[in-house]
């Protein structure tokens, strides 16, 4: 950590700043420049809180250079992590294909639903029965109704299954008790992956706990980007859960809370993150074009884009009749759609690596 | 709810985004313009969802008219509600002071502490035990050990007191074993008002839980605005909070992650959020200028900026040596500078109510 | 324009918004709804500024539903224009390939380096010699010198060349008087295509006036967004120039200032921006994925998702030694590697057309 | 300049580093950590451009400590720039009022409404006679005739005048020809102030002759703030203007295109960059609530934050019919609206400074 003061610093301010350092454990070490007096921190900054100088007068500046996450980084396994789940290999070079219903809407629809995706190239199966939703009045999913469903399906079509839980139960138990628990419990117990969306992507207790209950199961954990999480929260939210245990987590970008967001499409598709990502850590990166735009017609551009940009899967929202998708309707693509997407990705997944 | 079609869409289009608007219960009228055909949805469109009409060909825009939320509206309580903690009205035309320290750090330190700001102006007294942090290995509260500090400092000083809980435990039992349901009954049975931080603002199952908790023992819930969460996103928040029994939410602003935040100051603040708040809803609006800015030197411009804006209540960091503070060193004030933000806002207070 | 009142709305006051929507020269519809009342104004409202009605206080939205361009609208010409610049047609299904040092540094370097970036696969040339600096103290360009390279490099290569003018001059001629129209006229005189630079964007007269100088000699211009300019701020800065008299406008993305600009990458891609533009204008688009990343690691990556998200072309700066480029030294990249991106891009350009 | 090195970085790779640093002019100190290795820069690296490091594959951050602007600093005139404006003094601790219409309409309509303005306290007139406008078929202001109107409202009230003049002309003479030169000239012959706007902030060619144009006449610059502008590039922006000989530079904040910006307000009103700019420069700062806000209900709100935060003035849009204003006419507001604003700013003026 970089302490950047003003040319003019009192001895007084820069022994103030030497001693803050040296109070967190850290050697100071000052360089005097024409313009400015630095003070490098030496030793385990990790756990120094920026903040702890910031709002001295003399501090113009605090930098941050060491990374403040270590199991996430690149180096601890610079090869990339390869995370398999069924026969896929995550993270392998190949492009993953993760496709299905935005919420799982019963049986009658899943099962054909997931036979065509299988047939459109998808690998493995993803769909929603516990929905967290931005308003109290909107459709919050079929609950365990829609695991069922879920596990039908990977029983007939041998895919394997992504699906999420939330930070707290989402409905009540016949006698209006609370059940949350079992809800990370019964997702754990019935999928392939779990999935943490991007509104629990802070829960930081969620993901402690969600850790490890998957971690005692060798369970992949798919944790989607936060609509406006940083870089470096992305990273320190994947650190909580690699640090509880689970050393298989799958990142998802799925479009941030930024610029273009919100006028042509529901999100800013966050494309750049995707290199960025793949350099600083060893964790596979997927991309979600269908949240990311939140618009059926630009979900195969996107999805090519993010698989150009070195992708190592896609998660794409697929319903037969899209228009009469429960949620989301707007987004999910047809199943010839899929076929075709998963065409092209193929191509740019050979052209990518030439 | 409006539907905006391109010009030349056929009838056939047109029908199809009637036949939308039907299925989900809801009438539709057509006008025919110079330059698009637009669909009207007469009926409670609360439970449509917007994205139904997206990804149609010829649809261009679907703009929601009516507000989303019923309960956290203006009309609701068109003279703005007023809740009362001890001898203090969040809401009554007062700028409602609350301080103390970002994390309690013992009895030694707090006590002192809470005599100081309450001789300062204070009327509330602010303190963490349990903190959520965006790094695992950051300091993460002294939990029953801060709210038995908590306890004392309102004993000796009878100042209510306003701590966090969050939706997922934070520390291990003895036995290692989750403690989760504790932590909110812990908070809920020893505080007077519960603070749902910004990281959990979207923790949907956690607000009901925590809604219902609270309601039982009619205790205000102090809510903070995500990092980016849009103004309907926060409203939402707190509609969940007030269908599950608590009508007493109190909204509190802290910088949102925008065009600013990072660079000069930690987050955004949002302080143009206060009067559009005040707008929408009847609920009171506080600011805190300290997580705002994450910079002491800026603190009283920013409460001072956000008491001119209509403030209901200001929620300062205090520290008595904040340079030696646990976390968020850099921006707690000393009990002196609270003293004068006080005096200065008292007098900001007369002059914008002229 | 559809103007929505809240649902109390008194009869003066709807008839407040029908009077302005008269003055405006519209006719005004009126909807009353169950949640909301609703004026449609059917008419010629691109004139209609929609401040007309903000400050209203029965007025809760304002929306504009026909775009506010016109001549830029993709139904202009619905199988989108194809510019021809010598050999190359921009806009024509191909991926067109510009490339060239960011700044001209002299002769000696410059030819070699066209020579490079032709035999690499470039099409354009592309180099600055007007550079307009966010610091006073920074390399401002050649001038006229460079303009003189780039014609000789021209001659040499065979290749079309763009380089930028700005809305007032560079330098001071001998007796120190301002030359601005010369800077114009001079790139007008010389290049084959005028770059249009992001910081003028939005100055509207030197459109204008450029607009008239490159339609008098069929020349086509290439408008940069600007670093936070709105797609639809964009295309109307367009609508300017083919107002103006020039139909041939390349419409230039290059990052934008939102999310993620600023931390890991200089700006934000606005790779979405892509689709969006083909979809609403007839206009070819290209893409900078070197100013958008300003870090030459993540060149390639943005410039293959670029292509896949559907790009008529990429602009891409090089340099034989790109650790001693006179201005955004971290950027460029060699001629070797701009020969791989093309290779990809080519076969991304028959996957994506699949 | 400090550049930071990965921990692994090789001796050549070091070397690679400080031959750059050398090559620009700079000598560099390499201190090695446990984490990274951090060469900081000595000498005058305002002239280093940062990109020259980016892009090193060992690079990990770049980042300047010392300001990169020098006649804009505080540190030139520590207590603060006054500009004497007829008999008000811009940055003597009072708040100027500056106020008008958006556009200037006539001279019946302005003389009373000058009139009126003075009468609720305001000490400049503004009003717009060169307007430039997003779209190309909005109304351009009246050119001459409002500047004639302006120079009469000065004649019979006494208050001084501000109007902006852009970088390109904005009509046509009568035989078509351009005539920028003389629309600057028109208005430094007749202003007391000269307003640049925010579209033209990084058109550095016309700050350039505008700063020497004013300079002559020793007439001071009021330059708004960019939509997008960090605070680094507007105090570049006014640092060219001082640069060219003109020490009288009026900061303008006017809101920023940002997180709330466009969903509630027009823009994101950047009340925060008030107490930051006037700790880094000591340039007056002062607010346009108008612009910020797009709303004239949110305008009273909004300009006394600007005054709790420490503004040196405002600039506020009124009219005596704001629903008839040719533009924005939504953010009007009435004369009687500005006395009551202008008394509140009074009071929290004195509040804020005890």
């Amino acid at each position: 950590m970089i302490v950047c003061l003003r040319k003019g610093a009192t001895r007084d301010e820069v022994g103030e700043v030497i001693r803050r350092a040296e109070s967190a454990g850290c050697r100071a070490i000052v360089t005097e420049g024409s313009e400015a007096i630095v003070v490098s921190l030496i030793g385990d900054t990790r756990r120094v809180d920026e903040s702890l100088f910031r709002g001295c007068d003399s501090v113009e500046k605090t930098i941050r250079i060491s990374k403040p996450w270590k199991l996430a980084a690149r180096a601890m396994e610079p090869a990339g992590r390869v995370i398999h789940v069924g026969d896929v290999g995550i993270g392998d070079g190949r492009i993953a294909i993760m496709a299905g219903p935005c919420s799982i809407e019963g049986m009658d629809s899943l099962l054909p639903l997931a036979e065509a995706c299988r047939a459109a190239g998808a690998q493995i199966l993803r769909g929603g029965a516990y929905k967290p939703r931005t308003s109290p009045y909107a459709f919050q999913g079929l609950g365990r109704e829609g695991i069922r469903c879920l596990v039908e399906a990977r029983r007939r079509t041998g895919m394997p299954v992504v699906t999420e839980a939330t930070g707290s139960h989402r409905h009540r138990s016949p006698d209006g008790a609370p059940e949350e628990r079992s809800v990370l419990e019964e997702v754990v117990s019935n999928a392939d992956i779990l999935q943490i969306g991007t509104r629990n992507m802070k829960s930081y207790g969620f993901l402690e706990v969600a850790a490890r209950a998957t971690a005692a199961r060798r369970m992949p954990v798919l944790l989607k980007r936060g609509e406006a999480a940083s870089i470096e929260e992305f990273l320190l939210a994947a650190e909580y859960i690699l640090l509880n245990g689970n050393p298989d987590v799958i990142l998802c970008l799925r479009g941030i809370r930024s610029g273009e967001a919100g006028r042509h499409l529901r999100y800013d598709p966050d494309i750049a993150a995707i290199p960025v990502l793949k350099r600083e850590t060893h964790l596979p990166v997927v991309f979600d074009p269908s949240h990311a735009t939140g618009d059926r017609r630009y979900v195969r551009s996107i999805a090519l884009a993010a698989a150009a940009a070195g992708a190592d899967g896609l998660l794409i929202e697929v319903h037969d009749r899209p228009e009469e998708a429960w949620s989301d309707a707007g987004q999910a693509i047809r199943p010839e759609a899929l076929g075709e997407i998963v065409r092209a990705a193929r191509a740019i997944e050979a052209a990518r690596g030439a």
